[in-house]
């Protein structure tokens, strides 16, 4: 057997898997800001012209799976499994939002940090062999999500400043498994590729590796600063993918959270640098990004989408350019629901790591 | 690349990985059942010494886990993933009874048929080489779902005969990689094995095989008879399991799908016969057979930990004693929720199947 696990809690693909199609479809909010032009959609119909806020955010989905599809040259034949989920009480956007796509699937669920998670399980699954073909997305929705978690939004209740806000959207990646090896992080070889093929496989944007994470809570109960929720567990999985790669944060262009925002962020760095890691220089939070100053958003942007957009938006076009060459992705999410918020739980929080790289660093 | 995948959705393991450690634990009136000296645990306490329903149910959860691990022969710190999820919204009780395991985790969501889908998932992730042991489990409790999915317990509403029993229980199995492997349903080979350890590895539960289910929904929106909507999707899975591996019902020693109960019996016979298939001579359902005739719970039972107990209690036992030699393990879900109900949508439903080996057939 082909032992492909490294370190604590991470893998290190021998045969990295790359994206071979991306699609991004955001609403009219998220359009405005100042990611604006890099998606490749906007909905400005709220609703997405069905009946319910689950239904839009599912067409959301539906429209970002089939644009991603496309994208990657693909039928939807081709496509061997999905692996989705979003942030509503039996991921109600992706249960109906997939439906029609006729497509195996594996529902998946780790709060804001779902895209990280999809991409991790359907990277091995196309790694190990499983399928050529496998579609990874996640979405979210301002109104669904305020419906499910908060409070119903005619009651106009004042937002503190450590709330963020939920980012309308949905990021779709078809992963595909590659037939070219990798030795050492930032290096590819293959024994029978002509080199120009090999070069052009070499340019793709890869999945090198993974870190999954751990539920980590430190007890905080405050449903509306969720990036403080979040900071504990994405600093545990970033230390760790270090630790593991044996790499410093000065070898990536960017380190990326999902939606720590504001206030998860400054959190974020203490807690990293008290582990002997200075991440300040290339950090960035697709939640501090995604909108700006002017749009009132308190501490950030959120959810599934927030992560999910920005990547398949932003950070894959930053790769596939030659601009950055290496970024580790981390979705962090906030285990929070209606029913634990309400019985008085504590808000635990998980996050996800996966390195992308392009071509020969 | 090894390829793996065969067929239109399946996949058939090169090593197969097996069952290394099974746990289940139930509630008293699962107890009380025709199978209640197979399960390994009883709690007594519906709270089990927490303060709420949904503790309680990760309470099991925990419990299961630590057990599963136990007979396994493991500590906690050799399981490298855990693959767990529930019925709860934002899958409370895996979230939070799962969390002092303190082990990378993926949530997964497949309503009923998560057990399916959580060993789908540890299996590839076993096989690929990603791990040496994967812990999947799942659970249910009575009164969490009523709360999440129904009327409170105290309207007393009067339940239809079409509708089901949540199961109170966890069910967990410890998945683990294995060295041997398989060319042919139904042989193993090794080259490298001492022909003693061959056999040792041989006769444990493996798995062979997965299929993967699609979303079908057939338009029901009648939430009190979920075998219904769930038997078209067992149906789809069945039959494209046996089209994919070439199989005949009749080299199943029992095909056992999770929760359709007494209704979705009737119609999952039905449409695998108008598809050419009869597996009514070894067909066996979890719900149908978990409570007896006398415990007054109309079609049968359901939930996560319907399939998940009885696979941990009675199948896996009944494997391991060589009883049965093969079986394909189906267990199915419903894709409602609180708010789809509300909103008038049907139940789609969702089946995952396993196909379990033990030994050379």
């Amino acid at each position: 057997m082909n032992k492909k696990q490294i370190g604590k809690q991470s893998v290190k693909f021998k045969h990295p898997p790359y994206i071979r199609g991306a699609a991004s479809i955001v609403g009219s909010k998220e359009a405005e800001g100042p990611y604006g032009e890099y998606f490749d959609e906007v909905e400005s119909d709220p609703t997405a012209g069905k009946d319910s806020w689950e239904a839009a955010e599912g067409k959301l989905q539906e429209r970002a799976a089939e644009l991603a599809i496309s994208k990657a040259g693909c039928k939807k034949s081709d496509i061997r499994y999905i692996v989705a989920g979003d942030l509503l009480g039996q991921l109600m956007a992706s249960s109906f939002g997939l439906m029609n796509l006729n497509i195996p699937m594996f529902g998946v669920y780790g709060a804001c940090s779902t895209m990280g998670e999809s991409i991790a399980i359907a990277s091995m699954i196309a790694e190990g062999g499983f399928a050529d073909n496998v579609l990874a997305l996640t979405s979210s929705h301002f109104a669904s999500a305020e419906k499910q978690f908060r409070f119903p939004n005619g009651y106009g209740t004042q937002r503190p400043k450590a709330a963020t806000w939920t980012v309308t959207g949905s990021g779709a990646v078809v992963i595909s498994s590659s037939c070219i090896t990798d030795s050492t992080p930032g290096s590819f070889s293959s024994d029978n590729l002509p080199s120009k093929e090999l070069l052009a496989e070499k340019n793709k944007v890869h999945i090198k590796g993974i870190t999954t994470g751990k539920i980590i809570d430190y007890g905080i109960k405050d449903s509306m600063n969720m990036g403080a929720c979040m900071a504990p567990a994405a600093g545990d999985v970033i230390v760790q993918h270090f630790i593991d790669f044996g790499m410093s944060p000065q070898q990536y262009d960017k380190i990326i959270t999902g939606d720590l925002g504001k206030v998860g962020k400054d959190i974020l760095l203490d807690i990293v640098k008290s582990k002997g890691y200075d991440i300040s220089e290339n950090y960035m939070d697709c939640g501090i990004e995604i909108y700006g100053e002017d749009q009132n958003v308190q501490a950030g942007g959120s959810g599934c989408g927030c992560s999910g957009t920005m990547l398949t938006g932003y950070i894959l076009k930053m790769l596939q350019s030659g601009e950055w060459k290496r970024v580790l992705f981390v979705p962090t999410g906030a285990l929070l629901s209606q029913v634990s918020f309400n019985e008085g739980d504590s808000v635990p929080g998980i996050a996800h790591a996966v390195l992308l790289e392009r071509g020969t660093i």
